[in-house]
């Protein structure tokens, strides 16, 4: 049996989201049902975690078995002449035996883009959250830089991410910056791990400082254990990209 | 009576082309239908040429005549609301009375894209023509400006062109060139006009210059009034973008 690494890239717009749903369109779904024929036999796909419905993706990074010997170039080939258009496997190699996307991810790093102007560009709209209202963007820049560090996240994760015992909400941010392409706002995270929504509630909440209605003392305070509520709101799925994963 | 003139950017591919078709989503179809439920009563938009289905555009120019004394800027925000967000008007301005979006262009520009790498990002795949095949690139690039000046096109034009009596099928092309950005092809032309499927067959048959099928001698010989059978192929619609009207 070897193991397989792939990298996806996905226009997110059409799927419900990574994860597998009977019955709907979704990127490991795909992967699995094209990698099953091929095997022919049933071949589960590992991600480095889900994305969202709407989340897009340059470089997710996926696992799984295979016993049919086809070389990796034309896996790749084969893989995309079955995939929708939307979805394609930039590389496929050979893994250790004991490669796992999710558990041996060192760090990942997400965009959001924010477009800022009156119009969005038709051929821009899939990929941005359209926010054309005013913002003090350089409060937003000045706070996003305090997320860096090691923290408690609880406040920015999802009301049902899962709250197994023992399982820490302490992840740790590496670089956490906010900067202008032409019209779009884009925020770079990059981190040992993200909880769900955790990105889309960082950006939800720093749009909150840029709109007056939080300080960066609110904003540190979220990222004390025990803080006692739900940051957010989380922007849009749209504006989301998962950029790479590192291992 | 107001005649009002507008710019349009849409990105096309869900749509049946500009022109209005009965029961199929179009951009011209769009616009009135929103324009006479504002009128509330029935608006004609004229536009400055059809665009196929499949194309885009950055800057289409439009024109419609409206007794609403509506405000400009309160047109394009109440037209933009009700659009769906694959069509925006970009700009709304006062015309004269005998503006005529078709009849007085002077100028158009158009732009052909061409992916060239193996692999096509998804979230281009909209607005590029994936062609990742042999092609001698430095060939097409100094092909491209033997179309400049004033030529008879009816080589380039689709079969279905209009034969009108006493219809020249000469324009002039003021600039046409071809360079590379990162993975794409570009090709940008600016003509006085262009007949339909043109800029599609222009692009058809420098591919074929590119591929060493045709020589520079033969686009030329096909620029010759009187050249006996159809340049082309045509190469498909999602690469081709409206960039540019001028008056």
């Amino acid at each position: 049996m070897r193991r397989i690494r792939i990298t996806v890239a996905y226009d997110g717009t059409e799927f419900h989201g990574w994860q597998v749903q009977p019955g709907l369109p979704t990127i490991q779904g795909w992967l699995e049902q094209i990698l099953t024929g091929i095997e022919s036999a049933p071949v589960q796909v590992h991600g480095s975690g889900r994305t969202d419905a709407g989340v897009h993706a340059i470089a997710q990074v996926a696992a799984f078995d295979l016993k049919n010997p086809i070389p990796c170039d034309n896996l790749r080939k084969a893989v995309n002449r079955l995939l929708p258009r939307s979805i394609r496997v930039t590389s496929v190699e050979e893994a250790a035996a004991d490669f796992h996307p999710r558990f041996q991810a060192k760090e990942k790093t997400y965009e959001y883009r924010i477009w800022r102007e009156e119009i969005c560009p038709p051929m821009r709209r899939l990929y941005v959250f359209h926010h054309p209202y005013l913002l003090n963007e350089e409060a937003i820049r000045a706070a996003a830089p305090l997320l860096e560090g090691e923290h408690d996240f609880t406040a920015f994760a999802a009301a049902d991410e899962k709250d197994e015992l023992g399982r820490s909400k302490v992840r740790r941010i590496f670089a956490s910056a906010v900067w202008r392409e032409g019209g779009e706002l884009v925020y770079r995270v990059r981190g040992s791990g993200f909880l769900k929504h955790m990105v889309r509630m960082i950006m939800g909440t720093l749009l909150e400082v840029g709109k007056g209605n939080l300080t960066e003392a609110d904003l540190l305070a979220r990222l004390q254990p025990g803080y006692p509520a739900k940051s957010g709101p989380a922007v849009p799925a749209s504006g989301l990209c998962l950029m790479n994963v590192e291992y």
